[in-house]
């Protein structure tokens, strides 16, 4: 198989290896031409034989229309632009339909795997037609982990983004739930070695998981973590999975819970407490702190 | 009517002058000397006619044990103690009991009012047999609002304390919900006049409240509230009547909600949002922000 | 001053009354023959003198956009259209940039007051320029509560609306507080008489609050809520409030876990909690409920 | 190695065959006769050498109690009581020091592992002095999943349950943040087989753990979840985590929201949204649903 990648940073690169890896023919492109294969878009469309297949890897919003709009202009009837990157799931019908006036196929492709995919494999959500599905189906057993595991044609244009924001909503919620039974062990003062009871945890509990054995391994590494600051960045899925879950309806208190505190671990002062503490002042004369 | 009153604080004191003004001889102890009308319990109790009431109005827990143990010590069957101060309702039993041993009646009061009660008058919620709060009820009649309003016998023994508890989540949930509106239109930018949009909610409003009133006067006083932190204690009650809902299998997800976010504000750094940004490090490769 | 008002249902009535009694001439118009001045709106724009200031009070979505799009046909430069129906902000730039184009002003006007409105004026939050305001100003005079009460200019076109959008996410805020409140009281079988109890605390309490009034009004008539089943519908705002939460990165547990109390109040079984079941039948052989 | 093992249940039981395999002599008790190894706790006392290991696997609260209470009487000093069951870390203490007036020594175990820790073994979480525990440590070692995993002296006494309590908030979190994420799958209509999934998400994805594991497999049996309700027990130690919580200050916003779920699902009727529905009649003529 043939196929043309769109994007070579960090996951970007590392797909392509593990493609290559498994004898595909991969053409890459990114903006840091160190990265290329070819100079152009153009080339890398010319680069490969039809019905053709590309990858596009880039980041979500304008990158991701941008680079679809131009292989719009560059690819032919019957080819199919794969979107591997995080976007919405809302932008994949108009992607899909804004190629179709072509007659160029569209697959989107949720991928979790990070860092540890060239490794591991990577872990495929996948929506669209299933003829397309089919042009980029050596591609996606190139990255799963397994012939058995890591792949789903989840349903229709959409659907593959759509289940990977749910895999984020679920690691907002997971990742939560670690933290805070981690605060709350520090703070009780009853347990003497936090990252050994963490590591405990790893092999017959209920709670085992591969998140908890990164967390173990980095409690491993930094006892107290010492060396963080309590912020965390949020990457868009978490969000889209709260409007989904306000769209549909659905109560998702731990999710939303767990956006939330993102938000507030990036707050300096908050806003929010300091109406609180305004309030207070007012009707009881509490001892407030001020600037 | 003769009423002994423990403890003439911010509150107490203002409570004297409120029953005063209504008629009732009133004596008052503190710890702080030059606020006293005696110079010891003994003498309080003795300077009052029988059958006595005194009412407490110490902080809760040990202070509030060590008076009424106290009393238990002075006062005579047929008296009433009355303990008016913020204890938790599972201390009311325990006092009523020892108090019961020696013939003395007890009567749990919750009191709302702050700074505003001297003028304005205290709710009161009573728990108590109807006997024992029949001989307090001048005092609860100077102290209330109006003859029609501001006063409950919530139920027996514990009641009280109870309702006000209640009373005192259901404000931490009405304080948050004001503050997180707050913020909102603060960090939006589209409201170019918060402060006034707050004033206008005043009337006619279904958010129309108490509450309302004082936090457009503190935006009125301070209009990006410049001069707070946003950083605010609780008082016990809220995590009371969390406890009282895990007891009785109530969900309270928005009233925990508010207790949490003020524990939230008086933390420098979230262990727990340590513990996101060290398993978003392993497993991606995320930027986090070091100490 | 002459206006037209199109829409005449629970809300749009009462308004042209209480604009009527304030010596305002009032032409209205409504799907709903019976109540209309007018057989069409082109009647109603032709019977109003220049500039004329037409009103739309019907549901958001389609129906403000149809209407607004046919009074762009009908009505002239230097005129101005006021939506104070409960249109999502996001709608108004649209509406005013289509006015704009034939000359049109656009003020969007939120609305609080519900059945109580005709008695007690409504609150009126404002977005637009200061001169399309100013056209309709005596229509706001004659519906605000007083002179100097219930309005307010937010901001530009938009801020009208989004300021009453958070003023119903406090609402819901509220609403649920009280709400979680009466449940444990009612649970905790410690407080003898709920409704009196919720009467008690509409005076001196920092609680007090115009929704009180109402929830014990509501427990006067019936005790234990016995008529009523724990449902609740949602409006669009407590939604919208959430979306701009998350749009700004606003940490909003509390009016959040409000939206899903009524989420969750509508759904006969929880998809969720099966989730949950089939898990803990897995793990433990914990007993489950069937069907 | 001997021990005593009292309580041979789901759990117990099948920790009897697991040590057994391992060589050790266990003498067991139950309520059950037909489960038993002894007629009596004295004659399994008796049956044991000095110095005596006895570890307790029953319910916690007053069967743990009493069955503490009466091997104190039965047992020496130098002997060792283990508590494994669900015990709250509170009631460590307690036992510890009644035990120790008769130098009988004193472990708290909190094990995880439910039906399947026969053939994977238990993840084991203890508490207490290093001389107690280093008598147990044959049966720990027995009965972990292997030498180098799943054991922890979490620190002194109480330790063990508390960070097996701590464990279970953390695995209420997991199993809502799957749930929810199910849900919005569910509801949102555009993944055509959610059970696949699931399913796909095993293996590569940042979410794999054994609990989804769980998921999967209870999904490939019964995809819609259409024999099961809605419904959730709650087994105390979550009540507890977040007890602790409230003592320690700590945000648990995710955790305390998946306690909740759990309530709400155990509920016919909300009285909580009968409130709201209640204020929404009044203040708005809203429809409301009766009874």
């Amino acid at each position: 198989m043939h196929i043309g990648l769109i994007g070579l940073g960090k996951m970007g690169g590392n797909m392509r290896e593990r493609m290559r890896r498994a004898g595909i023919t991969v053409v890459g492109f990114d903006r840091d031409a160190s990265l290329c294969d070819v100079t152009s878009l153009g080339a890398l469309v010319e680069a490969l034989p039809a019905p053709r297949v590309v990858w596009v890897m880039v980041p979500s919003g304008d990158p991701t229309h941008e680079t679809i709009a131009q292989l719009r202009g560059l690819m032919d009837a019957g080819d199919v632009v794969v979107d591997g990157g995080n976007s919405r799931w809302t932008d994949d019908k108009r992607h899909a339909d804004e190629l179709a006036e072509r007659g160029i196929g569209f697959v989107d492709c949720g991928v979790s795997g990070g860092v540890w995919g060239l490794q591991e494999g990577y872990a495929l959500m996948v929506g669209g037609s299933a003829d397309h599905i089919e042009l980029v189906q050596p591609a996606f057993d190139a990255l799963r982990p397994s012939p058995e595991s890591g792949f789903v044609r989840a349903g229709g244009v959409g659907a593959g983004h759509f289940a990977k924001m749910v895999h984020n909503g679920i690691e907002y919620g997971m990742m939560q739930s670690y933290a805070e039974g981690y605060e709350l062990l520090e703070k009780a003062d009853l347990v003497e070695n936090v990252p050994e009871v963490f590591d405990s945890w790893r092999e017959g509990t209920v709670i085992r998981s591969w998140l908890l054995d990164l967390f173990a391994a980095a409690l491993a590494d930094d006892p107290d973590l010492a060396r963080l600051r309590g912020y965390a960045d949020d990457s868009g899925e978490g969000r889209w999975t709260l409007e989904a879950a306000i769209e549909h309806a659905v109560p998702m208190n731990a999710i939303a819970a767990s956006l939330f505190a993102r938000f507030a671990s990036r707050q300096d002062d908050s806003p929010a407490m300091k109406a609180i503490a305004a309030m207070r002042n007012q009707f009881g004369g509490h001892a407030v702190h001020t600037q």
